[in-house]
Order: structure tokens, then sequence, then C-alpha cells
């Protein structure tokens, strides 16, 4: 197998009290990649959308996530990438991580699955530095492992899949601009112990929730105390999505990454319709322009899509 | 059944990451009460053991925890309860909890069950009250529940229980004070977000590990950045036991509740054994006095012992 393609999804981090250590992956939307193998070392990026993303290996995510992938390989070989991203930069919802996450599994499909999982998390860091200075993996680790992670430790970087019921997700990205360097510099330092403590109960009251398949709980716990209140003033709407929501019948939710991206969780497709319907209603209302998903925790990740193979009819 | 007796064990609170929501029961020590039904409204208590505890009901911990119980009662009843104390005061493992439990789930056997779990929770709390002037149910959760429980919040009060996989506890109570109101001054108000992130991400490793019967998870998760390195230094020893206890196969632990008893889990109740010894042989160096308990976790909680029922044979 000389080439490959795969779809790369959106993913949500910082799931509400899980700031910095849960995420989890998205069914839509998600980029197409498609990786060839060449015997010329080094990465060739093809950009084939309109987001006029870097095509020097070292300044592109995906570009650099592959040098990074390459560094552990010994044979003289390299990679061609063309990247059609469907996840638009800045969106909070993982778009640099969907292309670091795509191209290092493509790689290692391409390398008959020479890596690890928690290796390829590892070269797929180097291209959310490129991104955002920071080699996190938030957003990495449920793209490339799918489902609900959590990152325990980054340092050593221990990486936990967490079981989880059925979850519809839907999330709408208005169409402003938050940087990431300002939604982190507006956090606090330090926070009082006793927000800590109803933090940290809620993190363990959310994986338990999950793991016993329990919606209430899981609703329950999706409280944040200490990121949301801050960070949720840097997006407008913010505060009416989250109420009209859960009226609507959502278990809860909260902002996606860093986001402008707002994500909320149902037990039900048709709940989750309606809560779409109602964020739709309140960006229409404040007339800033939008797009929402509606899909489950795709439970995959990267998906490498099944090569079509020549057919050779004798004659 | 107008008397019932009740087996109450200690509990260990603050499990290492999870402080302020994390507890679980032990198997050894427990309290043994036995519980009277009488129709004088009220309390009598009578103790039968050497820690001079006050007798007068609202200033005894499972006086007041049973006339709170008695506040939800319409009939016109009262309870004497003989109390014998195993679990010292002042231990660290639910001293008070198991008085003020034990109590509670006596009455609710005299009653019929009438009341819940989470009810008996907060009629014991009432207990801790006059202990400690806090209403926290820490201990008593996991006493009543049995198991591993997780306060996921306090207001409203939350409690799940946390399914967890066989293990072994090893205790040592060192017979030196340390004051709750001590442990809790000497705690910073404020606390950096990245010790925070830190902390979280382990309370949720060690759910997760607990409910994955995931030892080596559980093990990696008992970290604790926040509490312990503040609070140790009250409890002579308490570096040297956690280093030799893990090098003793220990898969980790941490102080008891304010301490001064340090606790350690272990997979194998030889391992647990092993622990023990070198438990003792710390504080023989140091010349402390000290308990050591070996058990494993209680599923079961308070225990309402069987009772005797008088055959009357047909003459």
């Amino acid at each position: 197998m000389n080439s490959v393609t795969v779809l790369a999804p959106a993913t949500v981090a910082n799931v509400v009290c899980g700031f910095d250590v849960l995420g989890f992956a998205l069914g839509a939307p998600y980029d197409t990649m498609t990786l060839r193998l060449t015997s010329q070392p080094g990465v060739v990026i093809i950009n084939k959308d309109d987001y006029n993303l870097p095509t020097e290996p070292r300044r592109n995510v995906a570009g650099a996530a592959l040098l990074a992938l390459l560094r552990a390989v010994s044979e003289p070989i390299g990679f061609e990438v063309e990247i059609a991203k469907a996840i638009k930069p800045g969106s909070g919802i993982g778009s640099s991580a969907a292309s670091a996450a795509g191209a290092v599994v493509g790689a290692n499909a391409l390398l008959d699955n020479r890596f690890t999982q928690a290796e390829l998390v590892e070269f797929a860091t180097y291209g959310e530095e490129v991104a955002s200075g920071v080699r996190h993996a938030d957003n990495i680790a449920p793209c490339i492992y799918g489902g609900v992670t959590l990152i325990r430790s980054t340092e050593p970087l221990d990486i936990i899949p967490i079981p989880a019921p059925p979850l519809y997700v839907t999330v709408v990205h208005p169409q402003i601009e938050v940087k990431t360097s300002d939604a982190r510099e507006i956090l606090k330092k330090q926070v009082p112990l006793k927000d800590a403590i109803r933090q940290w109960g809620n993190v363990g009251g959310l994986i338990a929730g999950l793991m016993k398949g329990d919606y209430a709980l899981i609703g329950r716990s999706l409280e944040d105390v200490i990121i949301e209140p801050v960070r949720s003033i840097l997006i407008p709407g913010f505060a009416e999505v989250k109420r009209a929501s859960q009226e609507a019948g959502a278990l809860g939710g909260g902002i996606s990454g860093s986001g402008p991206s707002i994500f909320m969780l149902s037990q039900h497709e048709t709940t989750a319709r309606q809560v779409e319907a109602v964020m739709q209603s309140v960006y229409h209302g404040l007339g800033i322009d939008f797009h929402t998903y509606v899909s489950t925790i795709n439970l995959e990740g990267v998906r490498v899509m099944p090569v079509e193979t020549e057919i050779n009819i004798p004659t």
C-alpha cells in the first residue's frame, strides 16, 4: 500500500469540569487527507482547501507531526500529503489536532502500523506546537483513540480511554475570533481551594457517570466553577445558548476547547436536534454567522479508508 | 425487634488526590453499638469504653445524630444506646463518623428501615457537627454505603458509590495528636491552577482505575500535589512510611482524613502485611507508639447483626 486516505474528526477538549484533561471525538465535521509514501525523504504538503495554511513542512501542523514521526524511522522515506480541511482553524474544535492526528495515523497505516497509539500522540503533539506553541494532547488524544479520553498526566503523558454510553453532541461555531492566547491569559493563575475541590468532585462524578452510563449523573457533573465563568465572557450568546439548550433537554455542556465553539451533550438524537434549533435561534437573534453540527461521540477516531484495489481481469 | 447491635467501621476520607470527595470503609477497626427502642422520647447514651465521651445527647456524636433522626419521626419514641468504641477519637480514621453512622443505621433497623441511605447520611452529619463543627459527610458516606464513595457535591449532597476491585488496606495510627483544626488551618486557601489541574486529572484517573479494576492506573493516580505536601509535615515518619511502603509493593496511599493515621493500598494481602511490617519498623525506629490494621475495603459499611430470636418450644 503506497497511498491512503484518512478522515480526521473534530474534537472537543476542556470538557466543562475536565479542563486540560478530558476530551472526546466528534462524528462531524472532519478533514480528509490523502498520504502517499515516497522515496524522497521529507514531507510535501499540498493544501486542497481555502485556508491558505503554510506548506513549508516545519511550519505546517501535519508537516511538523510527520517530521517527528520520520525522525523515528530509519528508512530513507517521505510523505506527500494532500489536505482538504473542513474544520475551520480557530473554531475551538481541534482543527490543528485533526491535521496532526490524521497525518500520523495515515503515515502509520502506510508503515504497517509499526507505532502504538501513544507514540502517534507524541508525534502529533509536534503539530500542535506549530499551531499554539504548546505540545498539548487534549485534542490529539481523542482524535487518535476515539471516544472519550482522560489525560491523567502530561508529564509523563498518560492517556486513559473512558468508556461512555451513547451520547449526542450538538456544536455551534459562531463565526467570531477567540485567540487561544487571550483565552489562556484571561485565566487566573491561582484558584480558591474550595472551587478546586468542587471541580474535582465534578470530574470524579463525570468519569463515574460516563462509565456507569448514568445520564443524570453526567448532567449533574457538567459544571465548571473555574474556567467557564471567566472564559465565557469572550463568547457572545454563551449564557443564552447554555440556558436554552438545557431547557431543550440537553444534559449540559460548555465551551469547546478555548472557544468560540460551544457544545452540548444529549441522551437522545431528537434532543440534540432541538438543541441545534435553539442554538441557531440565539445566533440568528444576535446577527452572528455560525455553523452547527450534530453527531454522536466518534468511537473510532481518525478513520483509515479502505483502499480501492485495482482489479486485474485476466484476459 | 426492640434492640439491635451494629458494627460501625473505621473509614478513610481524603483519599490522596480525592481531598474532601473520596472515602472508603475499612474492615477493621470497628465500634460495637447496641440500640434499644424505648417509649421514652429522647436519647440515652451509655458509654462502654474508656474514652470519657460526653453522655449528654446533644453533645454526644451518636446522640446528636439520633436526635436529628428523631426529628423526622412522628411517634413518641426514643433510643437507649450502648457504645463500645474501638476506634480511638482523633485517629483520623473516622471515629466520630462510626458513632454517628452506627447510631442512625441501628435506629433505622429498629424502625423497619424507613429512611434511605441518603437520609441517614444527612442525620449522621449532625453527629459530625458535634465532633468538628462541620456537617461533613466524607467519612459518614462510606461508613453507611460501604465500599468507596465519591461526594460529588456537598450542596446539595450527592453521594456516588464507586465500584472497586479487591484492595487491601494497611493503616498505621501513630499515637500522636494532630488537631483537625490545625490540619485545616495549615492549608492554603488559594492553589495554583496547574496543580489543581494535575489533581483533577488524578481524581479522574483514580475513579477510572477503580471502575476498570486497573491496579497500575490506581497506583499512578494516587498522587496528591496540593494537600499532602502541606499536611504531611505534621506527621513524623510520613515520608519514610510512604517510601518504604511503596518499596514493599503498595500501590500508594497517604494521610487518612486529616491524620495522623496513614493508609496504604495493596493489590495482595501478602503485600499489605509486608507494608504493615515496614510501618511498624518506621515507628519502632522513631520510638512512637502506634497501632496497625490490615483489612480489605469493607463493601458493607455499618453491619446490622442478626438478632438471636427466642425459640418458643411448644409444650
